[in-house]
């Protein structure tokens, strides 16, 4: 069962709501001997930590992590190792700002999970947004890192996994701009300059209006070997999907040419192979480093559509819970595009999901 | 684990290649007491197969399922009723013609999952795609219909599923022109009747040429109660994209407003609230009925892509198995435009996770 | 979710009923190039299968089985392989006397599974015990052979497992008689050919009674490397205990010593280790090869009851669906003592517990 | 996957060593709506705590639990409920006594797991025990109390779930003096004043010379309703099994008349029914309350055996990591007897088989 759970062998599983005393997940079926020290799960969480700049929430979170299982060092094992124990890992939440609820507890934000809880639940932890906050996520970067660790050590670091804003509002790069080590030039994970500007420009504008933008995250994972992923239902694109519209706000996935895959023939879509220093070479990668469900060696490469934040100033027709009509403005810290802290998070599933099927791998082909 | 299974609580688990005895499906954790015949399910059997116009493959299969296992008649029961053990359905493999395959033995044909099967597995079943082929949804769509009476049968028949081709090419549907009893009026499941005429057209111009279409499937739940799904790794967008990533060809899914949700704001993209005859009524249904995992009770609305046939008689770039620079043109009887058949399938997986997480609320909520 | 399923990486996921068309299994996760025919099979179905002695159930099925998928052979492979697909196991059954069933449709019979059936399903195929009936074990039984065939493949044909009965009813055999070789010299595995002469005498006295007996089973794996199983709820112990509970009319399973553990003290229970060769060894095997859920590399041994066959013909007294009194008495074709047809079964979940496990340490220790 | 997790719907992932920071548990897929409050829980730790008398280890431990998640409080909701996400509980190691483990780092003890941690993983977290320790079970005795209260609140206060003692070493109770309400008047739950005594001189003893006691655990659950359970892979009895066979120590475990059955006549064994009050009436309890996997409405009644603790005073022969012949005596805090106490978390273990069934019952027949 999989409610609060994700990847089958390589398995995490998270609780804590955005107010309650912490957040974390539990790290099962990691394999043992892997050095791990929580400041290297610190350098991944702070980049995805609220209070960064003015484009993410304000919310003063540390997030500092915690091992509390699963990790050992003794004179022989030069550092902390995993044992192969499951690895549990916390982050207290230190800014629940001790606030008046009295607004969200009575009504239904419009765009939020507020209505559907209380469907399908009866009662819910309001505070916050109580389990669907996006602080979830921190747990899944925080997972992340382990995940790569696990990748380097069974596919001898030959993984690299980067992740970037494509879109922001209906602004996208252009991809003759498109450059890694832009990304962090900018507050958005941008790789291009150009359209960085442009992104600060309306993303502030549309904060100061207490409106809201949404985003596109693109995620490429490279060295990949060809045979990860298996048929029919855990195909490398199935496990992917799930891992990225599993993302807070996040409503479209595709691999490789998507959506766009539609509009081509035959001809122009299925990439075509040749011999390349010893070693089959796709002319194109309309497939996204995919086919069948396995990998072909090539770049993986998935966007994901994060909705614009719901959380705004303008205020929205909505309901009571008990079935008045009435309307809500959104006050609070909240990120004006949540698209961008997004991105670390995607790259973080695109490591789990690897991870997962590197031992799959390991299991069924030996 | 999953390699070959779908769904939690009511799961099914498929076997079988295109050139084998047959394929079939497993399906457990059906409720008891369900009426259920072969009948039924050859229904919807029949709107997938094979052969059926010029512009699906002209592989002839009757594709005449049994039921094997899991269904009870005596003269209490009023007709077959399924006992809660597990459904087994076999599907025939008749018409696998015994042709020379060695060409796609020692090629790899480029859009295919033959370069990776090998790479995964170290050795594949070439005939007619083996486990890789299209021929599996049979299984899935047989396994729809079990999953339709589950839905009726616990939701007290409050659901409808439908689906439709809402783009061909790059020939989109116009939605004034929307109308779903178009849809059987033409080869292509098509709402737009105008589109529809076209999409002949072209289609019959791409066959004729050696080459192949993509499509946009549409997948519309209807009368789904509001509180299904289930925060975190659960969620309804969650099983729904894997669903229907886990389709042959699928590349790219979207929920609601989808990708285009990046472009809106805050304001246009939340759905606002207001009460009706007594109920919660959403005004816009960009959300595509689900918030936070769970649905609103809103119709759940889903676009995924197909991508063009791979198999075009247009002359491709490849290599063998060995490792030489060749060309293949794949003959034989390929669907233009596998999107087509993708549509009760799409259907079928919709039924399956809407199935699986109406028993998951009977077992958690009551 | 495993209703009907067993395995985690290694999973069997069986159907069928006692008098519908067949029974089957599908394998997932069977590792792809491993030699595989109808035949190996039928060998070990052989050895279970019924109407091979007057001890055991009279029913004429030939239980020959075949292979839907999941298997393949060109030019190139030697043989028909797996391919990493799933393998579909079919047997149909043939000899469904058509009887009367009114008796076994209206009554409950002690011991069975009839009252608990339709307690919980509402209804039930009582039709020779339908889903309860011990049919269902020939699916293991098949099963098991490609598990054993995996196990030769990951470990390189060290383990190899043997099954037996150590009792009859209340007659024990002696260990100071104990020969591997006996067990195909007599009609009930039993490994002491002094015992089998009294066991004879006494099953034919039950069996001409109208009675039956019960028996217990012992299982030992030789050969298995240290270090497979898994803490904490994956142990060798838990999935043994629960692989052979599974077995029809299993009320009991210990390992090593079990319950005669409780009565030792523990410099007498913890087995002491020297050097052999230049590998650990262990003076003594109270814990029948395994501690803290891991394999110790000794033999691995264990030990399941079997209640005496509930199918007798003494009248009994019982209860109608409808709640009146009643008796019934069975007649048919029934195995005096059903334990000796657990002995096949026994070693065939022993084969699937160590295969999966054996996947699952490469999976998580390389 | 369930390296460390044990359950289905009703799932629990425990985390945590002996001397490590603290240990855990996060329960999924509880219903929403239970009160629960930390006290609670700390009723049934303080059953299993160490230092309670001189027949448990003398570590100290306040065993202080803290719920992390998945409980909310309002002025609304009359006490802290379960709100459905996941439920993290965490209880803190205090008395990580900091002593010299050089011995247990070099050797391996006889009868614990150290050799195979080390065979499987390479390393190991030595101190204590780590992952193998006891303490482990903490988490399923805290995790238990929300089982049993999923229990109440899905089978309206039916279900009662009792434990105890019924052998100690070779000593077992006399059936003549069980009495329920005894368990509390010893340090042994045991149900026989006269057996107590006895025990109390006999384990005296055997702590004094260094030695140690193994015990067999009764649990009966009263109240089950006909119905939980399901065939053929999920049968209560496999989970029970497997539910107590995971606890540290134990080797074996029968399920009503369990190894006696395969003594006994057909006749004898199974239970015959009547009507009582309106309801179905069984004349005897062979079963343990299970037919075919499935509760019969009777008690259901198992006992599974604890091997005597390897942690003993006496020199036992062992060898040390680098492969040389050596002894060990194992000094420190331990339990002479830790059968007694495996009783609260054999009937931890009950609740949360039963409450996985009750919600699997609830998804599958409504």
């Amino acid at each position: 069962m999989s409610f609060n759970s994700f990847g089958q062998i390589f398995r995490i599983t998270t609780w804590g709501e955005s107010h309650g005393p912490g957040l974390g997940v539990v790290i099962d079926g990691c394999p043992p001997g892997i050095r791990l020290t929580p400041e290297e799960i610190q350098v991944a969480l702070d980049t995805r930590k609220p209070g960064t700049s003015k484009f993410v929430t304000q919310r003063k979170e540390p997030d500092a992590v915690k091992i509390l299982s699963g990790v050992f060092e003794d004179d022989r094992t030069d550092g902390p190792r995993t044992t192969g124990a499951p690895i549990s890992l916390m982050i207290e939440n230190v800014d629940q700002r001790s606030k008046d609820y009295s607004d969200i507890r009575d009504k239904y934000r419009p765009g939020h999970a507020d209505f559907t809880y209380d469907a399908k639940y009866g009662l819910r932890d309001y505070r916050g947004g109580g389990r669907s906050s996006a602080r979830e996520t921190a747990a899944r970067v925080a997972a992340g890192v382990v995940a790569e660790k696990v990748l380097a050590h069974v596919l001898d670091d030959a993984v690299s996994i980067r992740a970037c804003l494509v879109q922001m509002g209906p602004h996208k790069i252009e991809r003759d701009n498109f450059d890694w080590n832009e990304i962090t030039n900018n507050p958005f994970w941008c790789p291009d300059p150009v359209a960085a500007k442009l992104w600060e420009e309306k993303l502030d504008a549309a904060r100061k209006a207490g409106s809201s933008m949404g985003a596109i995250v693109e995620v490429v994972a490279s060295g990949v070997p060809a045979g990860l992923g298996a048929p029919v239902y855990a195909k490398l694109d199935t496990d992917l999907s799930s891992a990225m519209m599993s993302i807070n706000a996040a409503k479209a996935v595709e691999i490789g040419a998507g959506f766009e895959a539609a509009a081509l023939s035959g001809e122009e879509n299925a990439d075509e192979i040749r011999m390349k220093d010893g070693a089959p070479h796709f002319l194109s990668n309309k497939a996204g480093g995919i086919l069948g469900g396995i990998s072909t060696g090539q770049d993986i490469v998935l966007r994901f559509a994060i909705k614009p934040t719901s959380s705004i100033l303008a205020p929205r027709k909505t309901i009571t819970r008990a079935g008045e009509e009435t309307e809500i403005s959104t006050k609070g810290r909240h990120d004006p595009c949540v698209g961008i802290r997004g991105v670390p998070v995607g790259a973080a599933m695109m490591a789990l999901v690897l991870a997962d099927h590197a031992l799959l791998q390991r299991a069924q082909c030996g």
